[in-house]
């Protein structure tokens, strides 16, 4: 069994590494951006969403060419564990996710996946076999059209600009003043703060 | 001279295959992410805040434990290229950015950063040269306590449900149904009108 171009323990070890543990989410995650790829036409160009913060974008930036740096990746924080992988030119392509209708006769992914039991009371061995026995079998797939207005969203282009009051570069398009400054995340980090005060 | 464990040369292999290109504000990043490093306390657990969606969340992940699938890494699309390593639990840390103040005699940096020249007339030999002879002497070093309120939030805990809408799982503190069916994200993705089309 393999996950993309590594054998299944490549994989995990290629997991520990970059993530930290073998999360069962990048188990899982591995067979969903497999299962994406398969349904696209060979040699494209194609951008991907996760639509979680947890785990998937991880999954991604191992198996694909997208990463959230060179911006290829989009991460969308609305809590449902799917990803979409799509021609960047066109939009079109397919989602795939984690199908609650499948987990039936999976017991160890149904209390993880939908925290049933707390990780303390779960079985880590039993949970990581059933997700390989598993496979692709409790995914669904689905084509998917993403909206050009996202596809043309994205990186912010055109001229950089000095912020008044951090002395900060930052996209002029952003406004007078850097967004930081702004006061968008005023209450967020306090980084500012700290520098005002020395 | 080396970024963190690899030696100049690795470290742009490691760019090049994770990344896809061996873009400068990867080579920045990394003088960045170490520099960083050098200022915490050895032996601690820190998190991770970029303030740019562009390059910095690579170098972040290739160089330190945190990612963004693994929550340890936080990306804010601000447009500073800045970044913070924190200690997860008391907030001290240590914010990195590029000073523009720092750029004179640097006109090859300086136009890729404050983007004056079109990238089809930069010379990108001369400009990885003289981001490889800065080092860190572009950058501004400052301590930062980040908030508690931030350090509190991040990934949602509690309970999952299905959204009665889509049939997905997704964490019941977001309400009666999930964020993406609730309108959140309906003029991003048209995922979901596609499978509604169905």
């Amino acid at each position: 069994m393999n996950i993309g171009p590594y054998s299944l323990e490549d994989y995990m070890h290629l997991v520990k590494s970059f993530h930290g543990s073998v999360a069962p989410g990048l188990i899982v995650g591995g067979f969903m951006v497999e299962a994406a790829k398969g349904e696209l036409p060979p040699g494209i160009l194609y951008d991907a969403i996760t639509e979680t913060v947890v785990c998937l974008p991880d999954a991604v930036q191992l198996l694909t060419p997208c990463t959230v740096g060179n911006g290829w990746l989009r991460v969308l924080d609305l809590g449902r564990f799917a990803l979409c992988l799509y021609d960047k030119t066109t939009g079109r392509g397919v989602r795939v996710f984690v199908d609650p209708g499948k987990l039936d006769g999976r017991p160890a992914v149904r209390d993880w996946f939908l925290r049933l039991k707390a990780k303390r009371d779960q079985d880590p061995v039993r949970l990581r076999d059933e997700i390989i026995a598993a496979g692709t079998d409790i995914l669904g797939v689905r084509p998917v059209v993403v909206a050009r207005s996202f596809i043309a969203g994205g990186r912010k282009k055109g001229p950089i600009t000095l912020c008044p009051a951090c002395g900060e570069a930052y996209p002029a398009a952003d406004g007078p003043r850097c967004l930081a400054c702004d006061g968008n995340y005023g209450d967020i980090i306090i980084c500012d703060l700290v520098r005002k005060r020395e």
